[in-house]
Order: C-alpha cells, then structure tokens, then sequence
C-alpha cells in the first residue's frame, strides 16, 4: 500500500511499483491473510502434515500470476529475468507479504527459493539454469539451501566441514545438514549444498564449494524435522539430513571448486533485506491486532477500554516510532544495494539485519501481553509470527557476530581518524589560547597555594 | 541444593529442610529431567495425546512418595495435612522442581492442583474434602481450577460472568471458560469453577461464588485446547470448555455462595510463589545449558570457544546477578507469608510476580542465542521453557495489573508521608538559613543589577 | 561533510547545499570545536559569568559570515529571507552543528534565536520585523521565550498563567517564567512571552496571546538561573524571571490577541528537528571521542586495548546502528516538513523528538563508561553533552506527552480500520473454509468423547 | 528505620541496631537532610569553595557524637576499635546517610576516610595508628586514597606506575595522580598512596606497595579538582595531583614493601557495601521526591494529577520493585561478609557493585523526568544524586571489569560440572527409552519413505 512508503524513499518508487504495491496489498489483505487458516486446515495431523501439499497454495498462485505478482524479488538491472523492480520496491512489496503465512510463496517469492534463484541465476550455466533454475521461477518445483551444519560452530562458515571429494566425474559427499528450510516439503525437488572440497587449501576462503544435489539422491537420509518453539512449520519445515556416498556429476559444480564463499556472499545480501520487511510487515501486523484489541468493547478491565490506559497507548506510540524507524532502515539498505550493489551495502544490510527483528520482537510481544492468553495461543497470528521473527535473529548469522563485524568496521573505518582530528582539534585549541593570551581555567588550580598554610 | 540457599535465608531453613532440599535436587537432577524425553515419547502423537497417560510419570510418583517428596507445597502451621514445611522451605525445593516437566508431578505439587488442594483443604467441608481432597492428595485424581473467559477481560475477576443460577436445590452453570490448565488430562475429574452467582449485589465483591463440578457432568463440552507457543502441553493442555445447563448439587458451593472473591484472593498468594521459584529453576537450568554450550569445543566460531568471547561472559554474569536478586525476592515473600501470612505480603508477592519471569525470560533468550539454531529447537529444553515462562507474565493477572495496583499502593502508602517529609525538611532548613544567617546562594542572582546597563 | 547524507535523502540535496555542508563541516571541525574550550575560558569565573561576552563568539560569527554560513535554518519557501535551504538540507548542517557549543551561534543559528526569528518572520507585523528580526538576523542582539512557568504544568500550554491584562494602549503582565534559555546573556534583548490574555474564552485555545517584551523593561526581575546538572550554561543561561506589572504598547502584541496557541504551534516544529539534528552531532562526536578511547595505547586494560574487546566492540556497532536510524528518522521528518508543511508532519516531527534523544544518552553514556573518570569529568566533552541532551527529552513538552498523544494518534487512525480489516478477513475465511469444505482444525477438539469413558 | 530491613533479614539485626537505625533515621531526616542546603551556601562561590570548611559539618558532628551515631562503619568482629554492629546492620544505617549530602561525613563514616580507618586498622602499626588513624576517627583531619592514575588504565591495579623508589631511609616518589577523591579538602592531611615499587617483580601482585604521605609533604601538587557532570564537589573535590620527589620516611609504608595488592583488596569488600547502600538510600529519596511531584495539585497536565497517569504509577511500581531487589542484594553481600569475611564474599560483593548503581540511576532518572525541567535543576537533590551515583559504575573498577570476572568466575565454578550434569542426564534418558522399550519421538522422521516416490 502506498501510504507505507515513508515520503524520503517515495521519490524513488515508479508509478508502475506504487500500482503494483496496491495490488499486492490487496491481494495479501484480501486473499492470503484469509487463506492463511485454510492453509492450516488443509496441511492436516500427524504424519500426513509432511505429504500433504495445501490446495490453497496453488489457487493463490494462479491468482498472483493473473494479478502479475510473480517473482517480484527478482532485482532489476541484476537479473535478466527481473519483473522489472528495484530492490527498495520489491522492499516495500514484501513487507505486505511479511503479513500472511502463505503471501510470499503465493508469489513465488518464498525463501529460501529466493536466494536460490538468485544464486542459479547469477552463477548457474546454462544447464544448470535450464534443468532448475526454470521450474522454480515457475514455481512447479523448490529447493533448499543446506550449509548449516549440527557439529559446528556455523555462524562462521570456514568451519563447514560437509566432505566433498572427487572421484573420477563425480563428487562424493559425506556429512550431516541441519535447518534446511523447506526440505520437508515434497515438492522440494533441489539441494543447493555447501561443502568443503579443499580442506588443505591455504587460502581458507577457497576451501569450500557449492554443489547441486537433487533430493532424491541416494545416499540422502532426511532423519527428521526441528521445530521452531513449538511449531513444526510443515510442510516446509527445517530438515536434519545426512549424505552417506551422496554422488552427483561434477557438472552440478556451481562456478567451479573452491568458490563457495564468492557464492555465499553473493547470496546473503538481498535476502537479508526480503527478510527484513517481511519482519516489518509482521510487526505492523501485530499492531493491527494490538490496535483491535484495545478497541474490543467487551475487553474492558477496571472498567476502562484498553485503549483508555495510558501503559497501552505508550505501547502503541513506541511501536509506531519503532517500525518507522526500522522502515527506513531496511529502505535505505535496498537503495544502497540498488545503487551501489550489496557489497557496497555491507554496513546498512548488517543495520537492517540487527535491527528489525528486534523491533519486530518487541511489537509482538507487547501486542501479545495486550491480549493475555489469547495471545500466546492459536486464536491470534501473533505467536506464529514471534516465533518465526526469533529465529531472524539467528539465521544468516547470530546478531553477535554481525554486530562484532560492523563494530570492528567501523574502528577501521573512522578509530585512526577520530584520533587525528581530536588531536588536531586539540592542538588548534592550544594555538588558540597562545592567540587570544589564555589559559585553560581549571577548577580549583589555586589550591596548592592553600596548602601551604597546614 | 542446600547451595543454592542465599545465606541471607539460610537461617530460617531447617536441617530437615536441607535434607530434604538435597534429596529433592538429586531425586530431579538424577531421576525427572532423564524422564522428560521418556515424558514426550510417551504422550504420543496426534489425538492419543490426549488419551495416554504416561506411564513414567506413575512410576515417579511411586520413587517421590518412597523418598518422602509427597505434598510439600502444603505450608506448616496453615494445613493441618501439611508435611511441615514452611513456604520458604518448600520455594526452595520448587526451585528444583522447576527444572523439570515431570517433577512437580511426580511429587504431588503440581500447579493446578496445589492451588486446587489449597482452596479445598481452607474452604472446603468434610464431605467436600473426602470426596475431593483426599484422591487429590493421593495423587489419584487430577483437577483444574476454571476462571478465565473467552469474551471478558478476566484480568478484572469483576468481569466473569459464567452465569450459577441456584434451582432448588441444584445450581444450573451456563457459560464459557478457557485456559483452564489440566483439563485434557484424562484423569481431571473435578473442576473448581468460578462463577457469577448474583450478580445484582450492590458489593461487587460479592456477586461470584465457587462451586465444585465433577468433569463428566452433563453439559460440559471441551471444545479444543489452546496452544502455547505452538506447544499444546498434552496431556494436561489448556482446555476451552462450554457449560450449557450443567447441573451440581448446591453442597458443592465452597464455603456458601457469594464468597468467590474471598476463595480466589486466599489461593493465589502462594501459587505465585510456587510459579515463581520454579521459574528460577527454569533460569538456572537454562543458565547450565548456556555455559555446557558455550565449553562445547566443537563450537568455535572465528577459533575461539565462545567462553573466550566477552559478551558471552557478560550474558553469564548478568544473568547470575539477576537470578540470585530474583531469589532473594522470592525468599523474602515467602518468609514474608511465613510470618504475616498472604494478606501481609501482598506487595512482596507482587513484586515476585513481576520480577522473577522478566528474569527467566531473560536468561533463557540469551541461552537460546548461545545456540543459535538449536536453541529454538526439540533438542534442548530452552524452547518450551520459555513459551512456558512467558505465560507467566500473563496468568493470574498480567504484569500491568500488578504494577498499576502497586503503584496505587505506593503512592497510598508513602505520597502524603513523602510531600509532608519534603515539606518539613524546607521548613527546617530556612530556620537553619535564619540561625546561621545565611541566605541561600543562587546562581546569577545580581544579573538583575546588570540589566540596567542597557 | 556529505559522507554523513544517507543515499535515501541524497538525491534531494542540491549540489550548493552539498557544497555548503562540507564549509560547514570543516568550519565545525576546524574552527568551533576547537574553540569552544576558549570560549569557556572567556566565560571566566563567578558573577563575571554573566557579564562577560567572550571575544571568540564575535570572531567566529565574522568567519562565518565570510565563508556565507549565516542563517541557514530559515526554510527555503517559507521565508522569503531564507538563505536557500530546505529544512532537509538544513538539517544535515545542523547535525555538524550539533558537536561544538559555539557552531549554532556562529552561524546565527542558535536556539532559542532560531524559533524566536521563524515567529517574527511568520506571525511579525513589518514594525515588529524592522525592530527585532532585523537585528536578530544581523546577529546583533538575542533573544528569549518565556513560556514555561515555574508553578503549573507547562507541558500542558493551556495551564500557562502569566497574567496579561488590557489597559488603555497597554498590555500589563504579571506572573512568573522559567527555563527562560538565553536571559541571561546580556546581549539578551527582547522577550517573546506568552501569557493569558483572555482566560474566560469558551475555547480554550484562544485564551492565550504572544507578546514582543524588551529585555529591559521596568518591573522584570531575573531572580537567578537554572542549572542542568550543575551546568550553568553561561553566559546563555536558563532564566527564572518575574514580571511585576510590566507595560508594554498594544502593538507588541504578535498576530492578535488570543492567538498564542497558532503561534507556538507553528514555532515549535523546524526547532524539534534543529534539536534532534545536533543530537545527532553531538552523538557522532561521542563516537569519535570513545574510538579514540579504544584505540589508546595507553589504555590497556588486562592486556589489552579497549578495541579488542567484544563488549566495547558491540558497543561501537550499535552506536552505529542506533545513530544511523536516528538520523534517517530525522531526515524523513525534515523532508515530510518540506513537501508537506510542519502541520503535515506532525507524527513524523515527534517520533525524531522521542527517538533521538534516546540514542543520543545511550551512545554518549556509553562513550562516558569507555573512559571512565574522565568520561564524567571536564576532560571530555561528554558530560556536559550528556545534560544538555538529556534536557531533550522534556523541553517543547516531555516524552510522556507526546507518547500519549501519539499513541492515541495512531488509534484513531488506525483502531477502527484495523478492527474492520481483521474482522472481514476472518469473513473470508470463513467463506474459504466453506468453499473448499472444510473445517478449522483445533487441537483436543475430538476430547470430549474421551470423557464418557469416565 | 526499622520499616526498611526486609523481613528476610530482620532477624540478624540485634535490638541494638535497631534502636540506632531509628536515631540514624531521624538524625538524617530532622537534622541532615535539612542541613544539606546550608552546606552549599556555606561553601560559597569561586575560589573560596575550596578553603571554605562549613561550619555546619562540626555542629552536626557534635551532635552525632552526642547522640552515639559515630564510627558505625568499623564492623563488630573485625575491628577492636568497632562501636559493635555488623556490616548488615551498618549498611541498614548507611541507607539513611545517603540520602544526604552531609550525613556520613557527620557520622564521621564518610569515605574514602571509611576505608583509609580500615586500612590504618587492620594493616597499620601502632605507631601509624597513633598519628593517622586515631585523629581520622575523632574526625578531626580528613583523608585520601591516591590509586587512580591519569595515564594509564587503572580499572586494572597492575597498570598503576607511581615511581616509589627507596632511597636510604626513604622513599621517593614520583608521578601523578587522579580522582583523588576529598583532597581538596583544607582538613585533607594525610594520602594514601598506591604506587610500584618492584616493577621487575616476577609475582605481578608483588610489584606494588601503600605507603603514607602527609598532604603538605614537599613535591607534591594539585593541579586541578576534577569535576563529575556539571558538579565540582568542594570542597571534598577530586584531585589531580603530582608527585615530584616527594619523600617519605620508610616507616611509613604499610604493611611492608611489595604487599599493596594484598590492602587494596581488604580495602574494597565492605566500601562497595557503603556506596550500594548510600545508592539504596538515594534511590528511596529520589522515590520520594517523585511521590511528592506526583501529588502536587499545582502541577496537572491535561486535567489530571501526574498520580493519576497510568505511565507515571508504572514508573513507582518499578523503582519500589528494583529497590526494594537492590536492597536485598547488598544485604544479602553484607550478611555474607559478616558470616564468611569479604574474600567469601566476592561475588556477592560485586552483585551488589553491579546492579544496585543501575537501580539507582534509573530511579532518579524517572524522578527527573516526573519532575521535568526542575528535575535538572538545583531545585530538586536529583541532578546532584544522579552525577555521583553515575560515578558509581566506574569507581572501584568500571561494571564491565567486574562482569567479566563473574562470568569468567561462574563458568570456572559451574562450566565443567553443568556439562557432565547434561551429559549424564543424557546417558540416563538413554537408559530409560531401553528399559521403556522406546525411541525417541521426531517430527518427520519418516520423510525418507516419501521421498522415493518422487
């Protein structure tokens, strides 16, 4: 919706993506937010919640490509195969589908799909693209992309340690994956895997590769699902996989052996934006309940309105601010990458990727305490979605780490500096006093003359 | 653990207190938490969830009566049937209870059913208390205490409306509950209901009442139980239930009609305690986990073990800081109803509802981020301890009721004290302006003179 | 210094206005900071305190002159005295502004002169421009607001009581003013004082009038000034005056009586982000202070420099962080000002009144604990940072004000249409749900046949 | 008064005491409070602040003595020289000195004097004693701690490099020092002072020494007093001062040469008790001065008492929580030196270090913010009590010095053991599934089967 797009970015929207933004937030307000609950229903109990795929799914999905809300991820200028819209405007598109479950894949903008495309359609040959990159831009098949690892510490990914070895035409993997997204659903038809097929290389950048593994490969063993507190998020869900003599012919090599790293950070920075104002639009989801629910006549403890207790309304204020400024944030990083690529977007990515889903916490969890029990339970969005927005703090590399990084930067950056120009400062201070035939007043500077009195 | 007394209550313990302390730690170090997992397996899947009942938990109940870990909840000198420990006494043990899912169970203290045996064993009569309190305090039956409501805002015990209306010589209960913990079990066979009785009486406070409702009356439909987090905490789950013309005899009103608001005030002082304490258990396990993973030396990011990192050391000690003032609040309330009893601890009660929860939460997020992906996960307790303690914050009143009413109380108690105080004070001090003949100095009081100049 | 324009604002900057800012930035750096120890100097000791007009002040306002820095703040389109700036271009100077005491003056853009100036250039009649507005913007004079009284609630402008009384031709006041910033200067000439002419008028907002009061009229007194944590803030100072039956001619009346509340409304906008935007400087300043802190070769403590620990690290990069939101905020603010008017960017305005202020404690406050003693000493320039910005968050009206009035803002807004928009979409889904024929699932829904068993 | 000793802890505290903290009580709230404004007045202005030595400090002493409210501090068992209460009983009293300005020094149990006596107690010999401690204990001269330096990092005592030197009979010494706190007093006679002595040491705790030095011993300087926010705090003040070849007889060394590690040690424990405590004390006043503001019906923004604001209530119902957490935690550090001695104590001590300041400051910053522009000012105790609680997280070694060493300290307790607790709760759960005859369950495990059908 246009009344979103904070007036310093409007400027920079064409008219086509404010049409497109309308009819996005119609069709995520209108059409995925109610289907949300059928999407539930139709996943089912039990063990059929990992067989079953949602007929809803695919109903949304013919109505988003008559709608033309098709792949709108896909950054102009970046991809050929782009729609056409700038990274700020897909930006402010996906915080629209951040507010429904089933909004993003309905749109074939779904992650990890997302990053896998834009890996396929940045580093894949043509084969490549042809046999995978195809089907997922028309949403007939997903993927999943595996690098986390159980035995690791993997929020520092020289220590992914999955074995790929050579053998003739082939590489062989060997190790355990953990939280691979969507690998429970049974159309995901695709692994993008990261491993290490150099280990003795000295330049611990080359060591590691990205391949291409079709999931039913044999060898393959999905052992089981994690949850995500309590919930299991199936079908998609986030899979424990082993590869056992996993085999796949060398030309499923993406790139080429020892680039997974260029892969990787090729990989991270746009998506961490899409996550980012899906998570704004989370948030501004829950203050629309918040906002419901302190207008509910029959809520009214000690006689008052909730919206009539001030506690409440500074709780509202404090959300707005908090999501504006968290908007603007994300904006600004998806121009910066629009205009200066994401590498030169490193800083206001790792700014969006630390501050959102703080704030994004925080409105949900006091739109959850204006609720009470209601709030933690299935009757609202609001515990889905907190459990969901935690786990961004984590993903792509815990807040620690990045904020270690960015601090670490930012010495660099400006540490020496601020000492020459303080020093500097400091010493056209001195020749000031020497000009104007002062000296710095100290207090008490006369004291030692006191002394002598004892 | 007799090491986790603070030292400031250590003389108030008993020795048979601390034996008793150090065979309840071992008895849930050594025999509960290895059972949990048995616990989860146990319960089962889909629908069963709600029929099984898990054989360990009897199995545990049979060690805890063996090893004289049986009923402690039930303060001496208020229960006659109490085993005689004091609420401090007990606090502690709870804080070891809390580190489990099964242990409170297994020894007779679990919540509902503590509060339950309270309101029975204080208001009940003697038929109530055979047909009820002893199968309770057997461990033979399950109870569930129900109060809160779908459409009103229960925070405000005023509001409730499940409607009694007295028929000879039945009440007829229409109406609805929710969040009433313990009813999927297959063994809650009784339910304490609250409800609106007469709701004409000029004293607000005397419109409810409490009446005791045997679970397989007729008119009783358990609609669903509400999640938590997206756990469902089966069997026990939180159960919303319809009463449509249910009919009990009128001997099962507790202590005569219109006397509800008497009953809920004399339950809930010490269950908050219990709550309480065994959120600080939950603290101190999630805390262990923190430090277990943060040695684990498969975990190094960027070459150090993440007890190297300085940020993850501040986590600790924050986190040790604020779970022993969290005990020491804690200790104080109880000793606090030890010697005045729940009426004359309302404030320190209170102020162990607001600030122990906070506290745990605290420290199991930050443990949640030590481990990053598996933090959120089945594979460690962090998960549903958390969505377990954020109810916290919630039942019984959420936190803002109790901050609004001790403000109020503060401000009743200490505000005329306080203007008088600072009244007097500046009296005294301009008779010792006078006495030294003095006047006070202000900053820039001769600029007046000064102005003249222009 | 152009570096610090976000690339979301850049393209609205115009080439002078970059050009301008990186004068101002080296004028700052150069020549303000440097020299505001000597300004300190020239303030001298005692009574002189408020005497004294230190030389560098003259000089710096020459240099200023020279290099065409010299009332910038005065918007673009709405003064036809403008120098040619939008407030959004303004801004960004002011931000660098913001890091030395004597820049603002310097450049003829200090507060309160800033607002005082937009009033008579907004609301003056020609008299009244040629007599105060003419010599305020040559820089010859200064001025004060009294508005603030000692003795009400002056967060609440109705409460205001300063009594104005008609007699004849003249305007007769009397009542008390305080935080009147600036009295104390003796280059302080005129009075810009809101009072209750009219306190019966049915409407409360015509109750109150703004009038011109020169500096020395007979029956002012200025009892003292104020401190801000022991800050005098002189020669500036923050006022506390009576006025004793001061006459003043009818035509100092500003725009007509009754219409003080038109005027400070309009005054108060452009000056809340002049505020926030050396808030920003004097944040950006902190962080410079505390790099240099952390790459001392002299401080090392346990062996190691302050940039080598993690804790400090993440210290920086939330700084970073939290600076960079709090500066785009203000930034949208500033650019809502320019297209839509001060009126127009009402929710805006304030969420930089109540962000920035924030950011701007933590960062200093942190800076302060990184050097220790000299953090809280006249050795850095933190401390007295750190009072002046903390009277940010309550001058022009407390936080707690503009939270509530936000808050309830955005229900308004928002509430109904929130409620409308969720309880359609759950229509919908209900008709989706009867559409593909099907029923919500609910966990435990299938329990109550369970309980015939009983 | 006796209404603030927590019930927890009312039973250590003898009759006695008792009786004494109602003294103290109304000593500081009668007679000190009061006095507080004629201490600044008698101070003065300008340079005479610090010659000045206000006469209202003997007529309080005089009347302290009188009514046996002196030396409280020296603790009964550690000291002969003790009046008899413990350190939880002083610590109750030293709550009520800090509430004012003037108190402690009245009760002669002003620091750094408090821990120069207890230095000089317990580490001087007779003939020290008789020169230095026994006047510091009738309150007739004054004292300084001379440890911080101004060119190194000192939160880290190993870093300390005053040059002592022994020449024949003497020792020399040179360098500077800082926040040397009360040498600005005229009665200051006597510094001791902290310097290396066997820098070559291969024992890093062996290269320092304490010897004594008589304020007007030739050589050395004050340069300047250093100030704390806008505050100067003469006249104690905070020295900067030099040493050139200043000489002392080597009869005053303390203790023996190579042992200052060993005092500086005993010297902190019981201090941090004393600061923590005044903090309580300031806290509870700044409450008070809210509670009053609160209250006040001339101040009514928008129609209603500041009390009747939900914001505001909120605001007291938190410091009374944090407040009344803090005191619990220092009591609980004070009774754990009494039973185990300060080396026991360690991390009790540095709980109470880290979180009561914290409490403070947040308490008087809500204060302040209740009281708006006032709150600033000299008009309330506020501004002045939030500087020097400020300084409380840094004197004695910065919060985060300390929260690296407790976390460091748990995980060296708690690590290894939390690990094979873990473990072995594992192990058992293992054992458990056998003998149940189970597996665990997991969500999706049978995912594998499916996937062959693609």
């Amino acid at each position: 919706m246009s009344d979103r797009i904070p007036l310093i970015a409007a400027n920079r929207v064409s008219d086509n993506a404010k049409k497109t933004l309308d009819i996005v937030k119609k069709f995520v307000e209108e059409r995925c937010i109610p289907a949300d609950p059928i999407l539930s229903a139709q996943i089912g109990e039990g063990h059929a919640r990992w067989e079953n795929h949602p007929a809803i799914v695919e109903d949304l999905k013919e109505e988003a490509k008559k709608l033309g809300l098709w792949n709108m991820f896909l950054a102009k200028g970046h991809y050929k195969e782009s729609p056409g819209f700038t990274n700020l405007e897909y930006g402010l598109m996906a915080e629209h589908l951040g507010k429904s479950r089933v909004a993003s894949e309905a749109c074939n903008c779904a992650a990890p799909d997302t990053g896998n495309m834009e890996v396929l359609a940045k580093y894949g040959n043509e084969a490549q693209k042809k046999e995978w990159l195809a089907p997922l831009m028309d949403g007939k098949i997903r993927s999943a992309f595996l690098m986390t690892e159980p035995n690791v510490a993997s929020s520092d990914a020289q220590n992914i340690t999955l074995n790929m070895k050579q053998e003739g035409n082939e590489w062989v993997l060997n190790g355990s994956k953990w939280w691979s997204s969507g690998a429970g659903d049974p159309r995901c038809k695709i692994y993008i895997v990261m491993g290490k097929s150099d280990g003795g290389n000295k330049d611990p950048y080359k060591r590691q590769s990205v391949i291409l593994v079709p999931a039913n490969t044999p060898g393959i063993t999905i052992h089981r699902m994690l949850s995500v507190y309590g919930f299991d998020d199936a079908p998609h869900g986030h899979g424990h996989i082993s590869f056992d003599n996993v085999r796949v012919p060398a030309s499923n090599m993406v790139l080429g052996a020892g680039r997974g790293f260029e892969i990787i950070q090729g990989r991270l920075g746009p998506g961490r934006i899409h996550h980012a104002m899906r998570a704004i639009g989370a948030a501004e989801r829950a203050l629309e309940w918040m906002l419901m629910r302190i207008n509910d006549p029959k809520k009214k403890p000690f006689g008052k309105n909730l919206r009539e207790h001030g506690v409440i309304l500074e709780w509202v204020a404090k959300a707005r601010v908090e999501i504006d400024a968290a908007r603007l944030i994300v904006c600004n990083a998806a121009i910066t990458i629009d205009e200066l690529g994401a590498k030169g977007a490193l800083t206001e990515i790792a700014e969006a990727k630390v501050f959102v889903p703080r704030v994004t916490l925080e409105v949900i969890d006091k739109a959850v305490q204006a609720f009470g029990g209601a709030g933690v339970s299935q009757d609202t969005p609001l515990a889905s979605m907190w459990a969901n927005s935690r786990t961004l703090r984590i993903v792509d590399g815990p807040d620690e780490v990045h904020l270690q990084q960015m601090g670490r930067n930012e010495n660099k950056k400006r540490g020496a500096l601020a000492t020459a120009t303080i020093n500097k400062q400091q010493e056209t201070t001195n020749q000031m006093f020497a000009k104007y035939n002062l000296k710095p007043s100290q207090i008490g500077d006369q004291i030692q003359f006191q002394k002598s009195r004892m």
